[in-house]
């Protein structure tokens, strides 16, 4: 069990009035006690309790080999697993409840539990302590991000041959970060040509370049169990004076937003910082998606860069600044980085060039 | 949408005294509607009514081109989805809930419903329809399984080449999937080399074959949306006197299985027939999971053929018999099958040898 982390759990559950809280998300407990299970459809719990006797439920199926320092409750396939969940909240008042737990199993809890024994949403507790990096894991961070400005510097070189579709550049893409020392890809990666570029649908396809086509490359890696995500846009053999303008643009939102970022300013605020330079430029229709997520051991964390998050940035929080312009029918443009809060500003953990580059 | 189907799901509701239900999963809203969504984080509802009146909840960033026939209500991201869902619930007095619907949604509907409104788990009125397949359903099934057929004997022979490691030959299931017209992989496939096919964990890995080797192989494919799902397992170059015991009992309790299965009987009956057969040989502690699942758009679906259902299989039903033996540190043994209840018998699915093989 990683006691400090725990610790700073339990202040937020403290804080907010909650004795229990129940963990599901696998990534949020391998967080918390260095165990790394994959529970697919099975019942799968950290109960934290603010006295310290914390408890974890696992199925018999499950594969532990470690000593976690804490009350283990194992269950069979034939057992019913919330109503241990449900014994062990005998003497809760107010619990915290995974936000992604499935009804099948919080449904049974609370069907089960004493009528004075309230539940609600408890994730806030967990997500916002992974939202302030350690040392240790700025330093992956940095890592993982410096792999991918390498890897997209192989994948840009891939594209500019110019005979490769955007399926045969992607399905690459996995190897170059394993070559690189990257367990595999973070997600999909997106290589979209031309029109494809600004369709947010779009899955890669065998389409060929063709001159004048933008290339939105979105990829990422993970490095020691942290993930990266960036993306570069990059035109074929030639570019357009509206390719040109549009991409300035892009760049300047990406640019503007990052200089605003220092502890204290308000995540909806950097948001619209980006989104105005967009739309004062008559585009603010072709920008619809938000303007980054919070980033670390999952690629999508808790948190957005989005006007439903009026937070405050912190140092060590990290996300990413992703301003688009998407043309259907014609071409896009998404640059992509990501940034870490710092005690006075920011550090962008990205340094692959954001000029215009024209390749093939 | 699919009326036949969704009129089943309401009879269902009606039988259960549900006079609403709430949809979640973006495979059962694809069977009812033939919209397929993949939502990621944002909530997808389809909300049924025993008076008709039906419901989509879509997030306006899903794409969606068809009619639908139903209501359908657009919600932004920085909008209260749930709250729609819940005004939607104003006349309603017993609430079906998708086993799987996240506690942020379902929390956050509970909290606005009226206090005669209850809630309780409902998915089982679409489970259970699913349950049973349509003449369409089964063909493709058959197909899909017969295809599954053609593509272990493929990996059979690559392993009999002896020296392909696990990965190099998992590696290549897909592709031969693929080129015999299946959209890819149900599931990550396993091959497993000697005492790596008695680890229920093991990842496949740079392992090479050894005289003597069990080599389990347990893979699946996709055709038009339909599961596959087999295991054979073969020997490399000898067999040992034990392993031939083993393989002989595993064969006995796969064939006894299936031979008992027509409308009628118990899937824990079935579990209990396959089990006994190797218990009473002394190997039940190695028999350690399920018998079988059901299988159709989803490899895993509702239903186990396990102790824990007494249900009564009907014709339609599709699910595997999948006994096993596994001796740590040795080998391992698996057979496995896709059935299809009939009216009076079942039709098994795999038409691969059962026979013990030797390769290489």
């Amino acid at each position: 069990m990683n006691q400090a982390r725990v610790n700073k759990v339990l202040d937020e559950m403290s804080e907010r009035g909650m004795d229990h809280l129940i963990i599901s998300d696998p990534s949020s407990i391998d967080y918390l006690t260095g165990y790394n299970n994959h529970p697919g459809e099975r019942m799968f719990v950290l109960l934290l309790s603010l006295d310290g006797n914390h408890t974890m439920f696992l199925n018999k199926l499950f594969y532990l080999d470690q000593d976690l320092q804490m009350n283990l409750v194992w269950y069979a396939d034939t057992e019913d697993g919330p109503a241990l969940v449900a014994d062990a909240l005998k003497d809760a008042n107010v619990v915290g409840v995974d936000k992604n737990w499935e009804a099948r199993f919080l449904m049974r809890v609370m069907e089960l539990s004493n009528d004075e024994c309230c539940f609600e949403l408890g994730s806030i507790c967990v997500d916002h302590v992974r939202m302030i990096k350690e040392e240790k894991e700025k330093e992956l961070m940095r890592e993982a991000s410096r792999l991918n400005d390498l890897a997209i510097d192989q994948v840009i070189q891939l594209c500019a041959k110019g005979n490769l579709t955007e399926i045969e550049v992607s399905k690459q893409v996995a190897g170059i970060f394993q070559s690189l020392g990257c367990s595999g890809n973070s997600f999909e990666p997106i290589v979209a040509y031309g029109a494809n570029g600004a369709d947010g649908h779009h899955e890669g396809d065998d389409s060929l370049l063709k001159p004048g086509d933008s290339i939105v490359i979105d990829m990422g890696g993970i490095y020691q169990g942290y993930c990266s995500d960036m993306t570069r846009t990059v035109f074929y053999k030639e570019v357009s004076d509206e390719q040109r303008k549009v991409y300035d643009l892009v760049r300047k939102a990406n640019e503007i937003a990052e200089a605003m970022i220092k502890p204290g300013v308000k995540l909806c605020d950097i948001d619209k910082a980006a989104r105005d330079v967009i739309s004062e430029a008559g585009y603010g229709e072709n920008f619809n998606h938000r303007l980054g997520h919070f980033i670390g051991r999952n690629v999508h964390e808790y948190g957005d860069v989005s006007a439903a998050f009026d937070m405050e940035v912190e140092p060590g929080m990290i996300f990413s600044i992703e301003p688009g312009i998407y043309l259907q029918g014609d071409f896009g443009v998404r640059i992509e980085d990501l940034v870490l809060v710092t005690e006075d500003g920011c550090e962008i953990l990205n340094s692959y060039t954001k000029d215009l580059l024209v390749i093939g």
